[in-house]
């Protein structure tokens, strides 16, 4: 008798599960279909893999309508939900299919602003925005280690707070730029060395990243886009070698071994590659660091 | 090297989800991890399995943001998307599970209101709904054939309109009501004949339907809730057997073979159960339905 109950059960279970895919079935679209399938189908294994309780089903339903509200053109609670589930990285990586030697791609975050300043080969992208200067050089090539000159570099950060420009109150541009590589593949530019911060934890993504025990910060990184003709696009980060936040994780889960590198701080009136020598007017001058990152870029489709 | 690029893309994927999964491996309450975990993993294996675009994961989360603007006190359109993709449901399949003869469970649906007028046994409940009328009886019984007497029964309904009362903009109440089992179980009233209606559809679930080419219709149904000292309280619907909406589909997956009842529809004039005669003053008197509904409980926990 209890045997057979457990059996009904288990079939009541998965004919839903079937009936509940089932009903896509007549999708006229047929990328949508496979979508909606399989994401119909992976939840109705969830919900009966835990045993999920109404109680719990009635608090993700008051979740999702609270991200919701929270949810404007300022702020995208979803977006964070899909971060620190790491769910947006899969999606990078499934999009930016390992390929030979190639720089790996990691997730674009929040913070991107299309047509940011012109930059010359060797300028400062800070803006004036405070924090401990850094001369950032490389090349671009591709798979076979040829120079690809001329490819687009879009590079953005947070300032020492923690904030990029577009959380400033008075709208001002600083810590971006776009700068083109030369001939040879080269580019170098001046930024800040990048320090880390926390995801927008004021909300119900933060509450859960509470519950769950979890750090909300996010490494040290600086972020790059770099497009150039036939290749592809390549949005990524570095990180810094020596930063403590590593060791307690990525509240988005975009750390890549490849793309931590090794940041040399330099103590004051060291000369820079530029010749120049930061801060040379203030007393004693000041600390700068350097940081060499050589980007591969894959073929493009 | 192209094999080489696969595996390590493989890897890549794998190693991301077994980290975002471990992401909670410190969260201190075991439920909580145990729920984060298995979707997090649910997750990563959808986007995986699908490949999802970015493009597709920026319409998902902007879906999901139009779904939360939807969403306030009279409307749930998280509730909605859980209900079309059968995890309302399945979530009722979980906790109700299986035991020996006792009724299926189905979904509550949005309308239920507690303390709802009470009605004597034969009353009538439909409070000058427009419809027509229909004579409910049966027993509620426990698993071994017992009489469950004086167990609490709340029916609801919506009228010939598709409307449940708190959709009408007067705030009268209609379509529903309490009323307790006799000493031998029985239990008998009248009410509507239910018909089909579409779950709220002018939202973005409702445009999901659309491309998805699915109907937003309920086959028609009444609602119970049974409740009764030692034994599962028992949320359900009864369908109607010929109700061509059966064919296509129910919106919400609510459907159970065993919650088919016939109502057998009967000529104006003829007396009922009761010994009224349904509009009888009218001409030609009324035609009304019948329909028999034996109830039978699982013990509670
Ligand atoms: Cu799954
Ligand atoms: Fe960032
Ligand atoms: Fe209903």
């Amino acid at each position: 008798d209890r045997d057979q109950s457990a059996r009904e059960q288990e079939l009541r279970e998965s004919e839903l599960a079937d009936r509940a895919v089932a009903g896509f079935a007549a999708c006229p679209d047929p990328r949508l279909r496979r979508l909606l399938e399989s994401l119909t189908g992976h939840l109705h294994a969830f919900v009966r893999e835990v045993r999920l309780t109404e109680r719990e089903w009635r608090g993700a339903v008051e979740f999702l309508a609270e991200a919701g509200h929270r949810t404007d053109d300022k702020r995208q609670e979803f977006v964070l939900l899909s971060d620190v589930l790491g769910v947006s990285m899969q999606t990078v990586a499934v999009n930016n299919e390992a390929y030979r030697d190639a720089t790996e791609a990691t997730v674009l975050g929040p913070f991107f602003v299309a047509d940011s300043p012109e930059v010359p080969l060797g300028g400062d992208l800070a803006g004036g925005a405070p924090g401990t200067p850094c001369w950032v050089e490389g090349t671009v090539t591709d798979t076979d280690g040829k120079p690809v000159g001329g490819a687009l570099i879009e590079v953005w950060q947070a300032d020492e707070d923690g904030q990029y420009d577009v959380q400033y109150p008075d709208g001002r541009v600083a810590g971006r730029g776009r700068l083109r590589a030369d001939r040879d593949g080269g580019y170098r530019f001046w930024a800040l060395k990048p320090t880390r911060y926390p995801v927008p934890d004021d909300g119900p993504v933060g509450r859960l990243l509470a519950a769950a025990g979890r750090s909300a910060m996010r490494p040290a990184h600086l972020h790059f886009m770099v497009t150039a003709p036939g290749h592809r696009t390549l949005v990524t980060h570095i990180f810094v070698e020596d930063d403590p936040q590593l060791l307690f994780g990525d509240a988005v889960f975009g750390v890549r071994d490849g793309l931590v590198k090794r940041f040399a701080d330099q103590r004051p009136g060291t000369p820079a590659p530029d010749g120049r020598e930061p801060g040379s007017l203030q007393p004693g001058g000041r600390a700068w660091s350097r940081v060499r990152f050589d980007i591969v870029l894959a073929p493009g489709e």
